[in-house]
């Protein structure tokens, strides 16, 4: 990973434009034998070229045969070991929808569930109920009053999901998940795993049982599941171990909530932005931002559905705006996924994933013609952890300088 | 990095000779797109053939992205982590000339400056006398007594540069440098950075107040400065750690004191001596010695210039010498650089560096047909830590014996 205590002493206040773009689940398999992958398969002449003349490689997102969540992806992009920084779920869900989790808060990732007249579950995901119906019942579950004063913080993120922040003294996030997985039970109690934790827990269940009460009639949403208790992971910022000024652009609140934690400034999208969008964004940004991380969330989701030639869509769709980015002249683009999701396997999986670095100052030409994941086995950048990234951006943007003499 | 306490488990007292020919920032990039670097220009058949047949790779000096200075990157090449291993600037250029720098001792590197009468710098490097001029002054400083019967040893580098080296009891290197780095000031004083150092600062300063007076009259050079205070940082030996008796041929002194601190014998060169000079001491060496070390300067000189065609040069005449090298038959020749200097950047950068692995017995051809980045980037050796490269000249020697059983 980067070496923090290094960069603080190597990173100068000035230098290149950074603008780091991760299509989320980008590497991919042949569906068949003998096939390409969607990242070979796709249209995409603005990639290819910047892939012939730049330096590619592939990039290991945690370990070796490690398929990680978007948190520790993303983290690991941004040089923090994801196997030494853990964030909790509850922690990510919360700030990014724009809840504040601050030093002893306890944030927590809530479910609307739907059970039956025995408070025995019978849809885990309320009829995944839209964003809008699932704010009709967050507004619900303002202001539930807890013992000492604890305040509790609630807020809708996407359909059935919400986030839950607990502020107050004494507070200890080391609480196991409510949601029993299944259906045909009542949702768990709180249940703390370590002593330090029982206050709370209590606090926890003490709201449950309110918010029970306030969801009552409001099928299919008529009951909660909580899970990922966490806190502030307390991450070293941006701002302190590389000396950057920097923006997110990104839809999903997972990606604006790990940006915000390491002291990106989220700037304002549109969930319905396209990469046209979101790229007319980060060329705005900057004019002001040393370095801009923006996040294309599609590739990712199409992967999962297993539907491969939407994700060939929407790699084109991403290299038909590209224009829009190259025209902000960065001095630094890379352009990665944060772990490969083949639409074959329809999950996240471990496959290292193909990374361009473009710098045409400082990037080492290859032998590579196009951008690919068997192109990129042979590229400049070889294999190399995800999380030595930002020290290969720092360089190339000249922010960094020599290590002795 | 090298694992000591495997070597010192692992190695043997006997095997194969082994020489690292290391060209200093030997890595480049080409000038402009679609071009070669310099190493892939050069006229080089003898090198050129070395790699066919045996096996490259690209290194990496310090971590990636990280630019090293001459120091930490050579430790990387003797196995050494720099980033663990730390050696003070006025170390080196000390016992680069030959000064013995022992436990406890506190080394500095000394300019000449001029100063006006007022005593504030005009000239940060007093007019760049020569060696010749810097000696006649180093003559004047000798044996300035110092409070406690302190020693103060003195001796000049190259042009306006010398080192000092402090010997007895209680002495402290945590001293900030007292060149200004500016003219139209006066020389900063010794100050101490920790409490303990006072005592070293209060001689320190003494010093250079008698050496102030000897020095008038003797404009350009009629005042000091110093910087990198430093001691021995008792690095462990190659005797110990590799069980190799080794020597170093090198004619400049940054490279001859980070050898002699890992414990090689620095043999005799002249400053004039041409790769071929050098290779013949080596030849000469191989005799007597398991490992030789030798190091050619100007392919990061001409780096630093910017200076392409000349850096081109510099490799052709390495290559013309070669067979002096091969002649005398090593099991294992290593062709490496330090670090890249390309002259497109006119700097030591992050880039990997080159390297080539020839031991006929046992080295694994890859299918390379020339010497230079591109090709490495498809080799045997990957690209691997430079502080890895010890471990497998060992191997290669058979000078390793199987771990476990």
């Amino acid at each position: 990973m980067a070496n923090f205590d290094l960069m603080r002493r190597l990173t100068v206040n000035e230098g290149g434009k950074i603008v780091l773009l991760v299509m989320d689940g980008l590497g991919g398999l042949p569906m068949t034998p003998g096939g390409f992958t969607e990242l070979e398969t796709a249209y995409k002449p603005n990639m290819d070229k910047l892939a012939r003349e730049g330096s590619v490689g592939l990039s290991i997102p945690v370990a070796r045969g490690v398929a990680p969540g978007s948190g520790p992806a993303h983290l690991a992009l941004f040089g923090y070991d994801p196997l030494v920084y853990d964030i909790g779920r509850g922690v990510l869900e919360g700030i990014g929808i724009g809840l504040e989790v601050n030093e002893g808060d306890v944030a927590v990732r809530g479910n609307f569930c739907t059970v039956d007249a025995a408070g025995k579950i019978t849809d885990r995901r309320a009829g995944r109920i839209d964003t809008e119906e699932g704010a009709k019942r967050v507004a619900l579950l303002q202001d539930i009053p807890l013992a000492d004063g604890v305040k509790a913080e609630v807020k809708i993120a996407e359909g059935y999901r919400f986030a839950l922040v607990l502020r107050g003294a004494g507070l200890n996030p080391e609480i196991e998940d409510t949601d029993p997985q299944i259906t045909g039970v009542t949702p768990l109690p709180a249940k703390a795993s370590i002593p330090e934790a029982e206050y709370t827990a209590k606090l926890v269940n003490q709201w449950i049982a309110e918010a029970g009460k306030r969801l009552k009639g409001q099928e299919p949403a008529n009951m909660v599941t909580l899970r990922g208790f966490a806190t502030d992971p307390r991450l070293p910022k941006y701002s302190d171990v590389y000396k950057l000024k920097a923006a997110c652009v990104a839809v999903y609140p997972m990606y604006r909530g790990v940006a915000r934690l390491v002291g990106m400034d989220v700037l304002h999208t549109e969930h319905e932005d396209t990469p046209a969008d979101e790229f007319r964004r980060v060329a705005e940004a900057l004019k002001t931002y040393d370095f801009v991380f923006v996040h294309i969330k599609p590739t990712d989701s199409r992967g999962e559905d297993g539907n491969f030639d939407g994700k060939v869509k929407v790699i084109e769709q991403v290299d038909a705006a590209l224009p829009i980015l190259l025209e902000a002249n960065p001095d630094v683009l890379i352009i990665t996924g944060d772990h490969s999701t083949p639409a074959k396997y329809r999950a996240h999986s471990w496959h290292p994933v193909p990374t361009l670095l473009y710098a045409p100052e400082t990037h080492m030409p290859d032998r590579v013609e196009a951008y690919g994941e068997r192109e990129c086995m042979h590229g400049a950048l070889g294999q190399f952890p995800a999380a030595d990234l930002m020290q290969m951006a720092l360089a190339h943007a000249k922010r960094l300088v020599k290590y002795g003499a």
